[in-house]
C-alpha cells in the first residue's frame, strides 16, 4: 500500500494505472439524494451518509482517486437552481472535501477537488467575473487536505483554460477535462488544439469527460494526444466518460437524446463493455482511466479488472466477483453454468427487450445551434 | 406517523395501500458486497454499512416494509455456494434482522423475515427435511423483533405450501409468493390452483415474486385472484416483480435469458414503467406492491408517486424529484425544459444506442425440462 | 411429366406434394397494375401480358396450380370499388381463365377458380343474396377449363360454409381456406371447429390463407387437423399463408398493422425463410403447401427447393439459383464466396438497416371489435 | 410525346427531368432468370418476355431510358461465370437492344446501351486490352439504334476513364457513373477529383450508382458537384442508387453486408423513403434520377410523382396509384382510411417484424483491403 500514499503525477510519471471513480449525481439521484435538473451536491451535507457509502463502492471497486462531491458548486449555480436554500457552497465544499479525505485514507486513494464550467461564462463572458467564482471555489478546496485539482465537464476550452489558469496559482497538480465530441468544442475549436491551450495554460493531465461513449471519448482523447505530439507538448491523459451507448450523439452529447435524463437505462454499458473500453483507453495511452454519469461501482471494478496484470493486483470489490463471470460454475441450472466463461459475455449481444423500441433516437439540436 | 406502527394485515384490512421494497442481491452485486451466482447475504455481516444505506434508500423511496436481508440464507445452500466459511447462517439472520428494525423504525416501517425455496427439495423431496431447514431460519427470526414473515421465491407451490405450514406454527402473520409464470409452477400447478393451495395451508397474502416482468406478475396475480374467488376464498394480493423487461420468457423465467447476469441493463425498466406498474397492479386489487431483483430505490420512489393520492402523501426521497420530470423546466437547454411534462416521459419509446443488437432473445431451455 | 395430368384429389391421395402459386395482387401493385385499396383485377383484361408473365413466374418457380387472377371480382365488389367502369366481373372472370389456363398447359399444371369472402355478407347477412353472389363468378368459372374450385380468404366460416354448399353444386372438387387466426374466425370459433363446418359442407381440402405469417398459419392449420381427427372427418390439409412477419398480429391480421398496405417491405420474408416453413407444414402433414400476399416467384422456388427430395425434381427456375447460395462459389470477393454455404443463410438473422425503426408495431383494433 | 422525341442532352439542357429506370438483375433474379453471384443477362435471349415485361413496368412507371440488359455482358465476365456457354455476348448484346427500343417506342424514351467495370482491369491492369473489351460492346451497340452510351458500376475511376474515352470515339453522348462512397474510389480518389477525370475524359453526364443507399449516393453526388465547381468544369449530374438502406457501409458497398445477396428484404425501401430520395436528389441538382438494384418498377413510379409537379405529369402507373396513399379512402376498415394521407406515411417508422434480429449489421471487409 505504499504506493498508494504518491502523489498523482508520481503515479503516472512511473507509468501506473490510475483507476478514477464513477458517476456520483445520476446515482445518487437515483438513490434519492440528488435532484435531477438541478443535479447540485447538498447531499454533502443533508445525507453524508448516502456520500460516504457511494465513495466507499468506488474506493472498493479500485478507484484511486475520490473526487470530492462539489460538482455545479458555485454559487451562481446553486443560486440559479434554487433548490436549496439555507446551505451555502462553502458548507458544501467543506463537508464534501472531509467525505472524500475519509473515505480515501481507508484505501490509500487520493482526493481531488473539481470545478466545472459556470452559468455566468455563456452568460456575461466575462473572464474576471467567471475566475472569480473558481478562485472562490477553490480556495475553500485548499482549506482542505486536498491532493490536486480537477478542471472538468467544460464545453469550451477558453473557460477551461480560464479554469486552469487559476487554479495554477494553488501550487497543486492540475488535471482538465473537457466533456466535448471529437468535432471539438462548441465554437469548433478541434481536441488537438483545445489539449495545447489546456497544457500551454498549465494543466498537468489533459482528456475528456461525460457527454459521450466509452468509445467516442477515447477517440477524442487521442486527437488530443496528436496535437500535443504535433505541437512538441508533453502531458499525462485522462478518461472519464460517460457509461451509456451514445452512437447517435454528435456536439450535443446526451442531453440532446430523448432519453435524457430518466429514460437511459436501456443505453447503460454493461462491465463488458466497460473491459472493451479500459483495454482501448490503455491502448491508446491514457494512464488516469474512470467513468463518469452512467458508471456504478461496478463499472470501476471491470476497469480495475480489465487492468489488473497491468496494475499488478485486483480490487477488494473482487472478491465479490468471478472474473468473467466464473462464480457461476457452481449455479444450479446447466445452460447457466455455460455462461462462466469470457467468450461468452465478450460476444454477447444483449437484447433490449423492448420489441416496439428503436434502437437509435433522433437527438434534439445535436451541437449545430445553440441557446 | 401513527398508522405505521399498524401491523401488515391491519393495513391492508382497512385498504392502505402497502409499498414493499426493492431486490437487494443485484443491487448489492453492483455495488461490490454480493457475488453473482451464490446470492448468498454475508455481507449482512462482512458490511452491514452497505446493507443498511439500501435499506435506507428504500425506506425514503417510500417502502413501508423492510425485508430482512437473508435471501438464500439457509445452511444448506450456504454450503453449496461455500462462499462463506466463516459465517454461519445464524449470525447473517441476527446481523440482518437488527439493521432492518433498526432502518425501519427510522420511518414507521414494518420487518418481515423471509425464507426460500432450498436446494434440498430437488434434491431429496424429503418433506421433513425440507420443513426442518424453514424452521431453524424461522427460530432465528422469532428470536428478534419481527412483524410478519414472508414465503418468497418458490418455483415449486408445493415447497412453498410447506413453507406456509412450517411458518404458521409462528402464530405471525404469513405472506406467500411465487416466483412463477401465467402457465403455472414448473409442475404445471396453475395459479389459481397454487393461491388455493397456499391459502389453505395458511398464508394470509398471496402473490407473485420475481423471475418475470411486472406486467406478466399482474397478469398472474389476477389468475391466483380469479382462482381464490371460484374457489370462494379470500386472501390480500400482493406482487414483487422483476425490474427488466422480459418478453420473450415463459416457465423459465430470467434466468433462462442468454443476458442474465451480467448484461441485463438494457432490459432494466424505466421509473415512467413502473408507474405503468403500479397503475396496473393497483387496478387489478392489489394492495401489497413492491419488487423484486431489478428494482432499485428510484422504481420503488415511481411506485410511490404513482399512488400518492391513493395512499395520501409523496415518500421523504420525492423532495428529490420533480413530478413527471417537473425539474427540467430550470434546465437551461429549451429543449429540455420541453420534456418537463407526463405526457413526454408517458408516451417515450427509449432507444437502446445498441444498433447491432436484436429487441427479443432466445431464452435457454424455458421451463419445458428441468435440470 | 404424366402426372402433370392428374387431378388436384389424384395428387394428394397419392401422397404428392401440390406446391400453390404467390400472391397477385401486392406483387401487381408494385408492378403498376393493381390499385391498392381497391385490389380488384381488372388487369386480367386491361393489361394480360403482365398477369399471364407472373403466372409464367409462378409456374417456372414450381407451382403445379395456377388460381385465375379475379380475386374479389365478384360484382359487388367491383361496383364498391368503382375503380373499373367499363369492365364487367364475367369479362375479368373470362380473361382470367383463358391466360390461367394457358400458362398452366405449359407446364403441366391445373386452374383453380377462386371466391372470396363479399362485402354483402358483413352488410346484409342474407344468405340468399351472399350465395346468389358466389353461384355467378361459379358460373362464370364453368364456362371454362377449370380443374378445381377454391373458397378463399374468408373470415367468419359461416360464410365458407355458404361458399362450399354452393360450389360443391359444380361437381368440381372444392379446397377452403380461412384468413383466420390460431384464436378463431371473428366469431371466436375455433379452428378446429371450422374445420369440421368446412368438410361437412363438402370441402374435399381444409385450410389457411393469407392475413397471418407462415408458422402462426401453420399452427392454425394444425388446429384443424386436431378438429377433424377429434371428430373422426377427413380432408386434405392446405396452406397459402402472407410473405410477411407479423409476429404481433392478432384476429386482425396485417391489415391491422400500421404498415399495411404501403411500408411493408421490411416484413418481407428471405427465400431462407420459406424453407423452414416449407419443412413445417410438410412435417404438419400439409400438402397443398403455396402462398399469398407477399411470395414473390423466389419464394414459390423456394418451397420447390426444399422440398425437392419429396416431389422428386427441382423446378425450371432452379437452373438460375444454386441451392443455399451455392453459386456464390465463384464470387470474386472471398467473404460473398464464404456465403455459398446452407449454415451460412439458415442462421443468418438480417439487420434492417433502419436503427430508428422498431422490431415491432402496435397493431390497430387487432380483432378486439370489428366495424 | 414531342417532347419524347428529344435526346437525352437536349432533356437535361432544357432542365427537363429525366427519370432513369430500376435495377434488373436483383428483380430478375427474384423473378426466376438471372443466377445472383453470375448475375449475367442471357435472359435476353433465353426468355425476352420476362426481360420485356420488366422494361414495359418500368416505362409505365415513369422511365425515360430503357437501358439495354447487357449488364456484365462482356466476353471476359460470361466465360468467367460459365454460365451459359452456347450464347454468345454478340447475341445477347443484339437482343437486348431490340427489346429495348421496342419497348422504349411505346412511350417516347430513349434507349441506353452500357459498359461495365471489367474482370480484366483488376487482373491485368492492362488499357489495351481492358479498352479492346470496351469497343467489342460498344461496336455490338452501334450496329443497333441506341440513343446513348452510359459507363456504369465502376468502382476503380481509371478504368471508367478508359470506357468513356473509348465510347467517346462514337460520337454519341456518354454518361458516366461510378459506384463508390463519399469517401471515394477504391485508391481513394475523392469524388470530386473523380468527376472532374471523368469529364475531362469526355463524359458529358456523371453520377453515382448502385452499391450504396439513395442519401449517401446523394452525398456522393454532391462532391463531384463540388469538384466540378471548383475545376470549372461543367457537366449534368445522374444518380441511380441501391433501393436499399445500407447505413453501416463504407467503401465496400452493400457487397460487404452479411445479408448480400440473400437476405436484403429487411433493407428495402418504401415508396415514401423514395419520396425522400427524389426530392433530395432534385434539391442537389441533380436531374437524371433513376435506381439500381432494388428498385422496383413502383420506386421508380414514386420518384416520378415526387416530381410530378416539375416534370407536369404522372406517369401511366400512376392510374394504378393513389398518390401518398388516397386509395385507401374507400377501405372498408376505418383504421385503413385513416392511413390515407401523406403525413401518416411520410412519418411512419415501418416495423420489421423481426424481434431477434437487428437493425445494424457488421460488414465485412468493408473497403479497407482489397482482394
Amino acid at each position: 500500500m505504499e504506493s498508494k500514499k504518491k502523489g498523482i503525477l508520481e503515479r503516472l510519471d512511473a507509468g501506473e494505472v490510475v483507476v478514477g471513480d464513477g458517476g456520483y449525481v445520476l446515482q445518487l439521484e437515483r438513490r434519492g439524494y440528488v435532484k435531477a435538473g438541478h443535479w447540485t451536491p447538498e447531499a454533502a451535507v443533508e445525507h453524508p451518509e448516502a456520500v460516504r457509502q457511494l465513495h466507499r463502492e468506488f474506493l472498493r471497486a479500485g478507484a484511486d482517486v475520490m473526487q470530492t462531491f462539489t460538482f455545479y458548486c458555485s454559487e451562481d449555480k446553486l443560486e440559479l437552481s434554487g433548490n436549496v436554500k439555507t446551505i451555502s457552497g462553502a458548507q458544501i465544499n467543506d463537508a464534501a472535501c472531509n467525505m472524500a479525505r475519509e473515505v480515501a485514507d481507508e484505501g490509500g486513494a487520493l482526493v481531488a477537488g473539481g470545478v466545472s464550467q459556470t452559468p455566468c461564462y455563456v452568460q456575461s463572458h466575462n473572464e474576471t467575473e467567471v475566475k472569480a467564482i473558481f478562485k472562490k471555489q477553490m480556495d475553500d478546496f485548499l482549506k482542505k487536505d486536498i491532493d490536486f485539482l480537477v478542471v472538468e465537464y467544460f464545453e469550451y476550452v477558453e473557460e477551461a483554460v480560464w479554469a486552469v489558469e487559476v487554479l495554477k496559482t494553488s501550487g497543486k497538480t492540475v488535471a482538465a477535462t473537457l466533456c466535448i465530441a471529437p468535432q471539438g468544442d462548441r465554437h469548433r475549436v478541434p481536441p488537438g488544439e483545445c489539449a495545447v491551450r489546456l497544457v500551454k495554460a498549465g494543466a498537468d493531465i489533459v482528456g475528456i469527460n461525460c457527454q459521450l461513449d466509452p468509445m467516442t471519448c477515447v477517440r477524442t482523447v487521442k486527437l488530443m494526444k496528436e496535437g500535443l505530439e504535433k505541437a512538441g507538448l508533453k502531458a499525462h491523459l485522462m478518461i472519464q466518460p460517460l457509461g451509456f451507448h451514445t452512437p447517435e450523439c454528435n456536439l450535443g452529447g446526451y442531453v440532446s437524446l430523448p432519453e435524457y435524463p430518466f429514460a437511459l437505462e436501456t443505453r447503460a454499458m454493461t462491465r463488458w463493455d466497460i473491459h472493451k473500453y479500459a483495454r482501448e483507453a490503455y491502448n491508446a495511452g491514457i494512464r488516469y482511466i474512470g467513468g463518469c454519469c452512467g458508471f456504478e461501482p461496478y463499472h470501476i471494478r471491470a476497469i480495475a479488472e480489465e487492468l489488473a496484470a497491468e496494475r499488478g493486483f485486483l480490487p477488494p470489490a473482487s472478491e465479490k466477483h468471478g472474473l468473467w463471470g466464473a462464480a457461476l460454475e457452481m449455479h444450479t441450472k446447466p445452460w447457466v453454468r455455460a455462461r462462466a466463461r469470457r467468450e461468452y459475455w465478450e460476444n454477447l449481444l444483449p437484447a433490449s427487450g423492448r420489441p416496439k423500441c428503436p434502437s437509435m433516437a433522433t437527438p434534439a439540436n445535436d451541437g449545430l445551434t445553440e441557446n
